[in-house]
């Protein structure tokens, strides 16, 4: 007997999370003897707990296709972490209103753990259901996968923009803008700030200086090397991760709020770095941060990513076929040049709350770069160019409005 | 007797100023009855005060295709106002030094400027030389044209990113961010934060409110707005022009310096705007400041615009040999759409540090979006991509290193 899947989106999304929505759907359609009907939840788990539930057969082959290259979380993604029995007991009931047999999570590590106890749940509760991890996360940082789904776009898309911004102040250096910070994602892992050192050809190119979450910021070595660089090249470009922290582990930048994890919201680093070095050398600075643009930049996506990405979702219905359960579909590197690959299975009790953290000799000595390791481990998550159809100047993204299914429970009060 | 002609670039560089050049010196180059020697001059008009004069001899065909598509000021730019005697004085000796019949300069109204102090120079002391402006501005405030290179290529750049980034925001706004600010530039005119109403196809689309320097801050009337767009869509998408005023004239942010044409520096704008909205409203906010990055992205160019940067640089060669003088090249509009337009050429003397705002018709009625006419008129600039080539992932874009040519006067000491 068929029984029905629920697929939901979590954390913070990317260019291509919904490429793994595509390649979950449509090789799941081709499984009518083991999938019933696919249900996407709306906006993550918390579509789950609201019964918010969304009939994916809607959606043609060729809406199929558009949401593939579409960026954002089709469905919704929510940032929620599952800590109440009254949740659990909730989440159960919703399971067998709707007799769902397969349980689809898109996300991080973060999600991971949400995944795990979906699966904890039903197995103490001797409710038949299998909860496979898709994985997704721009930060890189989870364990046991050669990389997450959505980091080499938005490497690609900061790679691109740090070479291109580097053009600029290059134009400018010798009798204005000396100094461009660029300021972007990475809490407590670098890996986005790493990649950005592949639009370097050489050693004069940009970005001159990383910081990295995983080196405790000095301020004086810092400042130096800011000089040094401008006395060599005449101008320096700086790629600094959100996570940067002093050398009491303290944020050069906290805006304040924290998140439904306990995370501090980060922002405002960019600017602090800017003060930093006008103060020291009166050099005349520019300063970006790209924010979700850079996790949204569907337009300058990496190709091998857009692969993974549909790869990994592919093979979480293909698994669920062969009966596996409670494990987070992985990526293999089988080699560097030229980059091959395959899809893995990993136990979700392995992957659900670990970070990982780049390693000790990806980082240059100097921690201001990466080492040629870290190179030969990042260059192949960038290549290939995947744009997406334009129509009249810009990209054709999918527009959906979504219609839920009728409850066939009472609302969720928590 | 053919005579030697200097290119320069001046001001802030655009995704496409080097296809300007690109298109002067290939046109120029078929030319060898009135063309001499083609300089490029190193860092704008520095570079003719400073003798430091590059053959472009040196740049084979290929190398200029390739010019054509990188972006950044290749010769480097400057920000310089001439003031004194003794500069013109030093001007006048460089240019008579090195034969210099033409004098093209690519840049905006504040290197308008400079352009027609160039021709006035050199008809006060009876000299021979014909003074042509090439436009670039990616601020699209030079009057008397349809628009100024650079700004379609800005335009599409950030209608894309805000297309993007609003996908991402309306994914997370049901638990988590309600409010995303965009930074883009647009000191005095906000033809920049305008364009990015091209992203939205209908009224619930991002962005949702625009700031543009043209219409006073109202701090009530904004969080107002944003309070009743997240209560009819969940979230809300703000772009804001760096030049934003309130209603006392000042700048909502200032960085604290000046150019060398005596401008503010802006910049924190956008963290300003979020401090203001989580104060009335308490909703979570993320914030970005493109800076830099929208004007360096070439990746995303307007094919129109590339196609219009490249055919301003050949008519200026073109203009030169039908003899013209103190003018700046123009495009004009013959129709919306489809979009045609053909080159012209205005006296110098009406575009020089003449700003040109968004018309008032351009402006909606409750000043936080724009009008069906100017999506009439923005809509053909963002239109076609023109992707660089790219290798191992990345745009190919050319890199130089400049030979100057070695000096015919003492050094230069101002």
């Amino acid at each position: 007997m068929p029984r029905n899947a629920v697929y939901a989106q979590s954390g913070g999304v990317t260019p291509v999370i919904n490429a793994s929505a595509a390649g979950l759907l449509l090789t799941a359609r081709q499984y009518p003897v083991h999938f019933g009907r696919l249900f996407a939840a709306q906006n993550g788990i918390l579509g789950v707990l609201n019964e918010a539930l969304i009939d994916t057969a809607v959606l043609s082959s060729r809406e199929l296709q558009q949401l593939k290259n579409t960026p954002g979380g089709a469905f919704g993604s929510c940032r929620h972490k599952l800590k109440t029995e009254s949740e659990l007991r909730r989440l159960l009931a919703v399971l067998q209103a709707w007799d769902v047999g397969y349980f689809f999570y898109n996300g991080g590590g973060d999600s991971a753990d949400t995944c795990l106890k979906v699966a904890e749940l039903a197995r103490a509760a001797n409710y038949p259901l299998q909860a496979i991890h898709i994985p997704k996360t721009i930060d890189n940082d989870l364990p046991l996968t050669d990389c997450s789904p959505g980091f080499g776009s938005v490497a690609k898309y900061v790679a691109t923009s740090v070479r291109e911004a580097g053009l600029d102040v290059a134009s400018m250096a010798a009798s204005s803008t000396k100094v461009f910070v660029l300021e972007v994602m990475g809490r407590h892992a670098g890996w986005i700030a790493a990649a950005s050192a592949l639009a370097s050809r050489h050693h004069a190119e940009p970005p001159h200086l990383i910081l990295l979450p995983e080196v405790p910021f000095e301020r004086a070595r810092f400042v130096a090397a800011v000089e040094d660089t401008v006395a060599r090249y005449g101008y320096v470009v700086i790629v600094a991760a959100e996570g940067v922290k002093d050398t009491q582990g303290l944020y050069l930048s906290e805006a304040g709020g924290k998140d439904a994890f306990g995370h501090a919201q980060l922002g405002g680093l960019a600017p602090n770095l800017v003060e930093i070095i006008k103060a020291a050398t009166g050099f005349k600075c520019h300063w970006a941060v790209a924010d979700y643009l850079q996790r949204a930049a569907r337009h300058i996506a990496s190709a091998t990513d857009v692969q993974q990405a549909f790869a990994v979702g592919q093979a979480a219905a293909q698994l669920a076929v062969a009966g596996q359960n409670e494990v987070m579909v992985s990526i293999e590197r089988l080699s560097d040049e030229p980059y091959t690959w395959e899809i893995g299975a990993v136990p979700l009790g392995m992957v659900a709350n670990i970070e990982k953290p780049l390693p000790a000799e990806f980082i240059s000595a100097d921690g201001f770069g990466i080492t040629p390791a870290a190179r030969r481990y990042l260059l192949p998550l960038i290549q290939g160019e995947a744009p997406p159809a334009f129509i009249d100047g810009l990209p054709d993204y999918g527009q959906w409005s979504w219609v839920t299914e009728g409850a066939k429970l009472p609302p969720y009060r928590p």
